[in-house]
């Protein structure tokens, strides 16, 4: 497709992939856009950091005409799991998480220094919403406590690179009864949840002016400011 | 962003451009799709098929490298509004409907044979819940029975073309009380609305299996195939 609009990339794990399902934060971004950007989903289910510096040569090619103007890098959730229990094969140590969320921003960086990079800590995590998931017997996978340390390492990569972060773990517990209010199984999101992406997301848009939905230029007229006895002409003018 | 999957470009009016919002079925089509295509909205509010004409050849490049593989094409709305009216302004008479349909499709036929081209036609009108939006006093600015011969139109531009057409306004009348289960506004789509366009389009997608969501590949692997050993293997594998 022809590059009409500016590219905002959703990039991350399955809070990502499923970000345009259930009122989800990445539908209601392109709702918001609509006619102004294009929202693109590169989710993938169950990848940790690790696993996503194996992509980022395909999903962020090197060649500058195409680099999208904001990415969201939303990983952690996977990182997470913990060493010694179910889903053992998704963690990563926090140290390395660290350093491949700082090769993830810097590569996306290094194809466009202009590109806006927000990066956004995993959830919190709420262990008995959790417990349905694991087998029976067995403890849950994740631990809140120890998704705090990675939600820190994440502000701290931001700080470090100098790049937004969304701290989704500080901001969910803001709320009382968030373990229902935002999360549908402990870790991922509800309309609520998703909302609250969606919101924070938009604030820092907002701080850069030229990427606020309002600022931006529609793609084209809008139909009331076309003459409908000389239709061409305004789209004539914009040439 | 380099093409990594197939490209899905809903193009149409307002009833199009709102598709992410309230459980759209544009958004529901990109959910149904994560991983395996990417979808565009090109929805234009307000826009009939004359000023349709006008975008073409921005919004479908003659590069055939980039020719999307699903294209659905929602016109006919604006179109039928009355041309005495208070919308007669977007009025287009039905001879020039047919005519601009046909060129719209043979467009992006012209650019690459093998893109899906799926017709919908207007929804129906609902006159009384139109007459909350008309200013007082104001007859209506559109009517069933206009927008059906609309509609057919389409039907017919589909049937001469060769293209799969979604005929929303019989579809939708099929069920009693459409005009509040479908219809926010006596025009635009309510969730359930949407659910008929989506469940329609996958219909259509569903009889080119190559197209189906079950079928397309991901453009990575599933994170259960990744052998967290050596991660790399699957990825170098699939090159």
């Amino acid at each position: 497709m022809a590059k009409l609009r500016p590219h905002f990339v959703l990039f991350g794990d399955s809070i990502t992939q499923q970000s345009f399902a259930n009122e989800g934060w990445g539908a209601a971004l392109a709702d918001l856009y609509s006619r102004k950007a294009d929202v693109f989903l590169r989710g993938y289910s169950g990848y940790n950091t690790r696993w996503a510096l194996l992509l980022l040569d395909k999903v962020f090619p090197k060649v500058s005409s195409s680099a999208p103007e904001v990415v969201t890098v939303f990983f952690g959730a996977n990182d997470a799991a913990l060493p010694d229990r179910g889903s053992q094969q998704q963690h990563v140590p926090i140290s390395e998480y660290k350093e491949n969320l700082h090769q993830i921003v810097s590569h996306i960086k290094g194809n466009s220094e202009t590109t806006v990079v927000v990066l956004i800590t995993p959830p919190p995590v709420d262990e008995v919403g959790r417990r349905v998931y694991a087998r029976s017997g067995e403890l849950p996978e994740r631990t809140n406590e120890v998704t705090k340390l990675y939600a820190q390492a994440c502000k701290d990569v931001a700080k470090e690179a100098g790049v937004p972060v969304i701290d989704l773990w500080s901001l969910f517990q803001q709320t009382q009864n968030w373990q229902q209010a935002y999360l549908s199984d402990g870790l991922h999101l509800t309309p609520r949840g998703n909302r609250v992406v969606f919101e924070e997301l938009v604030n820092v848009l907002n701080c850069r002016p030229y990427l606020t939905a309002d600022e931006l230029p529609m793609d084209f007229p809008p139909f009331s400011e076309i003459d409908w006895k000389n239709p061409s002409s305004i789209f004539q003018a914009k040439e």
